[in-house]
C-alpha cells in the first residue's frame, strides 16, 4: 500500500490553509495516511471546537470508503440505501468537507475540512487535495 | 443452544467469498455466532476500510433480531415503528447485507457483507447463508 | 507501505491454528494489516468469547508498536516507563500473545492470540508469524 | 483567557520536530490549546501508530493538570495518592512527554511527544516548550 508522507499532508495541509485564508474562513484541517490513521492537522485561530473532532471524522470516512464524503451523504439520507451509517467506525461524518488524496491514481490518504459551510469545507478539501 | 462450528462458519465465508469473486467485487465477510459474537472474518484485498466494521455490524445486526437487516431497515426510516433504532447495541446497521443463518430451522448465528452495493452485499450475503 | 495480503493473512491464520490444535488449546486468532486494520479473523469451537476482543487488541497493539506485546507489558508495570499506557488508543493489551508480522524486513500486520495462557498464546502466535 | 495561537504552535512543532530529527527518533507530536482542545498535530514518516493517540493525551494530560506528564505519574502509581487517575477523562498518559506551554507565566496550552523512549519524548517536548 502506498502511503503519503509528511512532506505531501503538509503541502496538502498548506493548500487548503491558504485556500481557508482566500474565502476569510476559519477551518479545522485533518489529514490522514494510507491506513486511515492521522499524519497531520491544523486549527485555525477561532475555528470552531466541534470542528476538530468533524474534521478528522470526514478524513476518516473519505479514506474508509475512499470518496467524497457528500457522495456518501446523499446515500444515507432516510429511504436511501445506507441510511445511519453514520453510526459505524465510531461515528462517521457524511456531508461535505472530506475526499480522498491520490497519487498516480493510488489513494494515499485522505483530506477533511470543517468550520465553515459544507460548500467551503468542500471547497477548501479540494484545494488541499489538489496539491498533491 | 445450537451453535455454529467453525468448519461451518468457514464454508459460509467460502462460498460468500466465491460469489464476491464471481460478482467483481471486494468484500468484507464476517460471521458471528449465535450468541452475536464474531466467530470469523475476512477481508479481501483493496475492500474498503470502512466496511470491516460495518460488516461485522451488519452480521450482529442479524443476529440479534432475527432478520435480514434490510427488513429491519424498511421499520427504522422517519415516521416508522423503530426509527433510529441504529443508535442502539453499539451502532446497529439497518440496510442490506446481514442475514441469518439456519441450521435445520434453528438461528445459529448471521453473516454480514460489506464493500460494494447493498445489492451486492446482500446477494453475497446470500451465497454464504445458502452454504449452510 | 507495504501491506499484508488476504493469502498471506490465511497463511498465518492456517499456521497458528494447527499450533493451537497441537498444543490441544482453544484460540482466538487476529490478522491486522499495516494499517492496524483487521484483516482475518478466526474463533475455534469453544474458545473464551473474552478472547475476540483480546485477540484483536493483542494485534493491534504489536502493530501499534511494532514489538510483541508482552514486550510492551514489561514497561508498563507499576514504577516501569510506559505504567498505564493501556488506557490509550481505545484499550492495548500488552501481555504476549501479540507479534508483528515482518516480509523482507518490514512491518505488515500483526497476529494476536488469545485463549490459553499467555505463554501458550505467544506460543501459537509466534508459529503464526513464522509462516510468513 | 490567554491562549496559544496557531503561529505559536506551530514554532513550538517545528521546534519539536528539530529536536527529533537531531535524535534520530520519530516523533508523533501534538499541541493542544488552552481549552485542552487539539491546535496542531504532526507524525513524522515511520513513527509508531500506537503513538498518535499518547501523544494527544500526553499534551491533553499535561494541560488538563498544568504540570508535567511524568509529575502525574509519580502520583499515580500503587500506594500512592492518585492510583489509576489515568482511567479518567478518557484516558489520561501519565508518564514523560507531556509539558505545559507557558506564555508571560501562564499556561496557553501543552505539547504531547510519543514515539522513542520517555526520556526521548519528554527531552523533544522540552524542545518545544522552549519555542514559546
Amino acid at each position: 500500500m502506498t502511503d503519503i508522507s509528511l512532506n505531501e499532508a503538509r503541502q496538502v495541509l498548506q493548500a487548503a490553509h491558504e485556500a481557508a485564508l482566500e474565502a476569510q474562513t476559519k477551518m479545522n484541517i485533518a489529514v490522514v495516511d494510507a491506513g486511515g490513521n492521522l499524519k497531520a492537522f491544523t486549527r485555525m485561530d477561532g475555528a470552531w471546537l466541534g470542528s476538530i473532532d468533524i474534521a478528522v471524522k470526514k478524513a476518516r470516512t473519505a479514506r474508509y470508503f475512499d470518496m467524497p464524503t457528500g457522495d456518501l451523504g446523499t446515500l444515507s439520507q432516510p429511504g436511501e440505501p445506507l441510511f445511519n451509517i453514520e453510526v459505524s467506525n465510531g461515528g462517521l461524518i457524511t456531508f461535505p468537507g472530506g475526499i480522498p488524496l491520490l497519487k498516480d491514481g493510488v489513494v494515499v490518504g485522505a483530506i477533511g475540512v470543517s468550520g465553515s459551510t459544507v460548500e467551503d469545507d468542500h471547497s477548501v478539501a479540494s484545494a488541499g487535495a489538489a496539491a498533491l
